[in-house]
């Protein structure tokens, strides 16, 4: 880090906080390529502006420059799904199928062990790995999201908290009238707050009655709020839905009204031409989960039909207890190599189309394009940094791509949300790592039989 | 590390060069679970004994014991496949079909730019990358093999050389006469060398005449040399081997008498019922590239089914101008995820499996698995250690699944190759890391038009 002492002879320049300057930077903004000899200039918790150095230090007197020698710079990633407490179940059941995985490990599991410190200490390692992997944005659905919220206030980054409407009674409501209730208090605790979106969790169409589904429609349009739903995530699904419905899930919430641009459909695996047709009408998100759905056997979301019908995809880890990690540049990766086997086609997903989908159409899902997503002048300075200088990345003729393809999560040196630096080449300045450490080795002790 | 001065005193006590210590160990060894508390005892280039900590510490003497605090010992990794050199081609050809990719970019870029000092530079490159992944043997096919030859013996680790059978002129041979020549001189460099194996590397069955083929069943022998060849790599390639031979590549190798317990069939991502019958009652080797074969919408191998009918199959990375790194951990994850989706099961390929292609599969086809791939008693001491610290890891489980699911590359923190610490906490100690990025910057700037 520079300080830049003498900015009195700068009287022409607009001020900054601070300049970070790069050889690489990826804007991600709409029509824009990588940009060689970067910097960025950010003012309080905004970007002020984005170009290359030159540019950069013409326009802007900063109070200090950091410089990164061999490092691309990108908008924060935005994990648009996930079940950060569930961390702590990591590894616990490998190997196995979505419903006996529910139905015989994570459901009892839950029902044992599932309380607010659960949830507190489950987020915060789930945080600690999201930050060090580049994500500054991500949504949860889990018990206890006021928990879930708070971890995110206390650790600087950004998050969608979909609290659970669920028709079985659990440790945090007793019924879904008790959830709807704690899940009102939530979003008023948060209406007036930049970092925190509270959205419906409906887990899924078969946990939930048509009633409360009613009712999450009215309300969402009331609180103008996001919802969130697991959806066509395997193909037992699909059967139980008709079986139920006699339809689909994704006809089933059609035939309720609850197709509309709040609504973000995760996992989808199995869809028809008419239902991505019915996405698009309706601008429907997709949240695409690649490694939970190939590690449960569930299917491979159809990611080019969607985006040839232009439905809006963003990228989620899923929890950890079904993919083991939160390291959304390797979903993004998988993203990419399952749509070129799925469409026989080389082509399909380059890296540049998914990593728009681990950054802007993430932001945009839940919302927030106009806010995060891009490293645009006058968007939170939510951003991100990459050391490639690792002989894995050389020689490096094309950092995009290598990013993507290359195992990344340990290569992010620095991560910044709102223009606060929360990882410092690769130390957590918001959080307290051996503190989180040794609560979750409490919980592998008490967790293990 | 600890010296232990005082071995005067342990005089019933087998004597060895040193002890390492973990909290877990996984042999790999046919049977075996994975050892908490674990110890390996290492005397000169083998090893001594495996065990838990007591068990070592009450048969070995040891003068030196390594306390590693937060590791998993694991048999050093095989990568079966690959084109060592070709990472200076790395990221240059992205998003690209087979068949445009070797047209179009690889093959006139190795017409422009493959000479002795190319396969030199990008072959220390690959090494550096593989030591630093876990890798401490790995084949390769390419031009200039004894160069390749040469810089696995200076880098301390196990190679095996398939030198170029291929009909068309290159900068290393003019005609396959010419091939085969070179070839038989370096195998008879190495026939005593323990350390390097040279096998004969036909291209494909597209790009070699009958007449060689038959003259490397022949000379394979007699001389007892391994093939490796690229096999239905794709369904273009099969379509042009049925209008070439009337039938599949499988075939055309059956009708020559090439199916054989030397034959290492790389990709195979086409195979009837009938062809995987054929590879079990010749004891032929598949080599599975799942992340190339991905990239370049290649295909899936069908690995349960190989599997199911007995067949051996062992990982590679391929190239990294098709992957792009030479991360074999992150092969074996894929081979997982892979072979779940394809069967519409999550049992398919678990952990351990894919651990097992990783070592000794990978050891037993290249017929060294008497040698290496799992650690036992007087087997050589290629092995390395996973750091599994990280909050990515925790709460830790089931250490093999985890080490599977992480993005582990970056966690490798020791590699022995024969006894011979060559990567200690991360640091090379047989390369000159510097020097080695100072000639693929060079290398990037000549190749970058």
């Amino acid at each position: 880090m520079q300080e830049n002492p003498d900015n009195s002879a700068s009287a022409d320049l607009l001020p900054a906080d601070f300049i970070v300057e790069a050889p690489w930077l990826i804007s991600v903004a709409a029509g824009t390529a990588t940009i060689e000899d970067a910097a960025i200039a950010i003012t309080g918790t905004t970007i002020a502006g984005v170009g290359t150095r030159k540019e950069i230090n013409s326009r802007f007197s900063a109070r200090r420059t950091q410089i990164l020698q061999s490092h691309v710079l990108l908008p924060g990633l935005v994990n648009a799904h996930g079940h950060a407490a569930m961390t702590l179940f990591r590894g616990y059941a490998e190997d196995t199928n979505l419903q006996t995985w529910l139905n015989e490990a994570i459901w009892p599991l839950e029902a044992k062990w599932v309380d607010d410190s659960f949830v507190r200490d489950g987020t915060r390692l789930a945080i600690v790995e999201m930050i060090r992997s580049g994500i500054t944005c991500f949504s949860d659905m889990y018990y206890y999201p006021e928990v879930v919220a708070e971890q995110a206030k206390e650790a600087g980054i950004r998050a969608q908290v979909a609290f659970p409407v669920i028709q079985f009674p659990n440790a945090w409501s007793a019924s879904t009238e008790e959830g709807f209730h704690k899940g009102f208090a939530l979003h008023d605790t948060y209406r007036n707050d930049p970092h925190i979106e509270v959205a419906f969790g409906p887990h899924s169409v078969y946990a939930i009655t048509d009633d409360d589904l009613d009712k999450i429609l009215t309300y969402s349009e009331e609180l103008d709020a996001n919802i969130q739903i697991h959806l066509h995530e395997n193909a037992a699904e699909l059967k139980e839905n008709h079986a139920r419905f006699g339809t689909s899930g994704v006809e089933h919430l059609n035939q309720r009204g609850l197709l509309g641009p709040r609504l973000q459909a995760v996992h989808t695996t199995q869809l028809t031409a008419k239902e991505i047709e019915l996405f698009a009408q309706n601008n429907v998100h997709v949240i695409h989960c690649p490694t939970s759905n190939a590690k449960l056997a569930s299917g491979v979301c159809p990611t080019s039909e969607l985006i040839e019908a232009g439905v809006n995809i963003a990228l989620g880890t899923d929890g950890a207890a079904s993919n083991n990690t939160l390291d959304l540049l390797n979903e993004a990766r998988l993203a990419s190599l399952m749509a070129k086997l799925q469409r026989q086609d080389a082509t399909a997903l380059p890296a540049r189309t998914v990593l728009e989908m681990a950054t802007i159409n993430g932001a945009r899902a839940l919302g927030l394009a106009d806010q995060i997503g891009s490293l645009e002048t006058g968007k939170a300075a939510d951003m991100i940094a990459i050391d490639v200088s690792g002989p894995e990345y050389q020689p490096l003729f094309d950092p995009l791509a290598q990013i993507i393809h290359t195992s990344s999560a340990s290569a992010v040196s620095h991560v910044w949300a709102a223009g606060d630096c929360i990882l410092d080449n690769r130390v957590l300045r918001s959080l307290d790592l051996a503190a989180i450490l040794q609560s979750v080795a409490m919980w592998r002790d008490r967790i293990k039989r």
